[in-house]
């Protein structure tokens, strides 16, 4: 038998409408719109910038890649979906406080671990010294109309000042270093004490590093203390909050800066660099009575 | 100091133009291009479904699993690509033989290994029996005013009766099993001995097999040879020969079906399956005299 030529449709672009519609039998409602989206949009780009085999060969390399490259501590596709601005706009799409008063959030970034250390108030984060000014974050937890929340939980993190984080220099840094979490006293005060925040450059040895390299990027982070605040109630809000005196704050690599965030780390009387900053919780939306 | 409320211009999604202002930069224009619309289409995908921080979190964990899939004999990336139709698309942008009489590519998939045996004109490929009915796949290699093309090379590799690659099986088939390049005789004949190919599903115990299930579709590809065809001044074809006894040529998991490709393997009066199928190579463009 020799070979018939099928009909133009079938060498056209036509497959997404046929991936889409097979997409159609998928159970759960929201997966399927989520499937179908994802399917249109890659199907666009690649139509639009009429990807080559090789192009489309490179892609599937550096995704391979990227995925090999984490680990029980390293997660690159967060840190590509930082880089390429995808984690700010989903956060500012699921916690915008415009009109609402509440602190702004930001991204979670890959360096979280979670169950870091209880500290008393104002206890120390620096379990060993990697240099930098000492510090004090302090404030207050107040809910929307300016009440204090007490027994607000704050769970914190920050690199060292050789802009590392505890993670990331298992061989160096104890696993706990410039982590803890602190509660707020009655009068929903808080005060960890730490290192001044420093900028810092993202992990630059793998395939988003390279990427960064490749488009002509730098690969630096504004200082910022990380901070998860959270209290019964009330919307939990991972956030930043910046070192006024940082270069990085127009163009910190990951998007991740909001003028709100942005805190003075003041030197006091005593040589202490000290920023006083308030977070304001959002209530929670309780979908019922 | 308190918060300062930052303008909504912030909040909102204005993120996507900050991320395709910064990738101007990129010095290369083409991956310049590639990114920008990259971002474009992965925040409007973002955007249109209003993706929740569950969501992009469940999308991080799914890319993560499918990079750490692969390694030097799986390609769960290349599978993904295949499962939703990305590599059918690409195909057709960049291989398109509506009007120059070519034969049709399809996919490469995710098991071809480079370097099989060369094997001589009908041998058989198959090293190791895994039941199945002996086939022979034979016809000519033509340029696309039907002369006969001498010493091109089909390299071919399918899966065994029991549904597997050698590539899949280190531990049952020979790793050439299945797999053999030929070449075409001075009157552009070739002609391989091989099994009927069966229908197989695609590897599901992965990322992508759960996707699949989760969507409601099913696993199985189109019984079918897979076959790299080339010769010098000749565009490379990377195409399959379809059995049309299979019951999945409308719902080929991949979409990689054509009608053109489609072959009858036929009973000979010895009992013997056999395909006649001629391939049409497209002349290469010259870039330049």
């Amino acid at each position: 038998m020799s070979q018939i030529k099928s009909a133009p449709v079938e060498h056209g672009f036509g497959v997404t409408d046929e991936v889409v519609a097979r997409l159609e039998a998928t159970p759960d409602p929201r997966l399927r719109e989520i499937m179908q989206a994802a399917v249109r949009h890659l199907h666009a780009f690649a139509t639009e910038v009429r990807l080559t085999d090789e192009e489309w060969f490179a892609g599937i390399m550096f995704l391979t890649a990227t995925g090999q490259m984490c680990d029980d501590v390293r997660q690159e596709f967060i840190l590509l979906s930082d880089t390429l601005g995808l984690s700010t706009l989903v956060d500012a799409m699921n916690h915008s406080h415009v009109e609402d008063l509440a602190t702004d959030s930001t991204i979670l970034g890959p360096f979280y671990v979670p169950e870091s250390p209880w500290r008393e108030f104002g206890e120390s984060m620096v379990e060993f010294d990697c240099g930098g000014e000492p510090s004090i974050l302090r404030g207050r937890v107040l809910d929307q109309q300016g009440a204090p929340i007490a027994g607000a939980v704050l769970d914190a993190w920050q690199n060292a000042a050789n802009r590392f984080y505890a993670v990331q220099q298992p061989d160096v840094q104890p696993p706990t270093n410039l982590r803890g979490r602190y509660r707020t006293d009655a009068d929903g005060r808080y005060e960890i004490r730490a290192v001044r925040p420093t900028d810092y450059p993202i992990p630059s040895d793998g395939p988003v590093g390279k990427l960064i390299k490749e488009t002509g990027r730098h690969e630096w982070r504004a200082a910022h203390m990380h901070l998860k605040v959270s209290a019964d109630g009330y919307e939990p809000l991972t956030t930043h909050v910046f070192d006024s005196g940082s270069a990085f704050l127009d163009s910190d690599t990951v998007f991740g800066v909001k003028r709100s965030l942005v805190g003075d780390f003041a030197m006091d009387s005593e040589g202490l660099r000290v920023c006083e900053f308030d977070f304001v919780l959002a209530r929670q939306e309780t979908s019922d009575a």
